[in-house]
């Protein structure tokens, strides 16, 4: 197994500290993100019942589009990638209409993914 | 383009209005998502320099299997779908090796993904 890398556990134990502290703030950050996904699938699983009762189709093109276009410019100030933040939200969109699409069948009213 | 689904104009006020509070929600937990990742991010980034300057391989698999593990337990705690807290994980680790590679090639260490 040896490259001409070396491996975490060679390196000055002031490189190891500076690695464990910026780990720590990762993991906190990760934390706090995972709850915040917690809480906004809570509210998507909302609108997708209120959507399956209304029979409102799951996907709704032109929220999504505003939704990119304000996520990108956020991140823009953030001095995060406004690609990566576009890609990040169709990831958790995907999520979303899969769980809408699930309510719908759950109740009762189901069509296919794009069929509204 | 008229189907047998309601569009949102359609619907009963009180309906729709429901639906903005969670929008406004959700659009509130994106913003702060937003924040959250670029401040990982800049933190990756910090990391990414350090693995560089010190000939440390980008990926890291036991550091990897071990955030995987907890959030997927931070997951659950959350009432929060342990296999895409995995997925969303992969997701964003996906996008950190990206810029660590590109680091090392900056920085003239480069070598290609995994052969460390």
């Amino acid at each position: 197994m040896s490259t001409s890398r070396t491996g975490i556990d060679d390196v000055d134990p002031a490189v190891r500290a500076e690695l464990t502290r910026l780990r720590d703030s990762i993991d906190n950050i990760d934390a706090a993100v995972v709850h915040m996904l917690a809480e906004r699938f809570k509210a998507t699983q909302q609108v997708g019942r209120l959507k399956a009762a209304h029979r409102l189709p799951p996907a709704d093109p032109e929220r999504e589009a505003r939704q990119i276009a304000r996520l990108r410019a956020l991140a823009e100030d953030a001095k995060l990638d406004p690609a990566f933040a576009e890609k990040f939200l169709n990831f958790i969109i995907a999520e979303v209409i899969r769980h809408h699409e699930r309510i719908a069948e759950d109740s009762g009213t189901g069509r296919t993914a794009g069929a509204g």
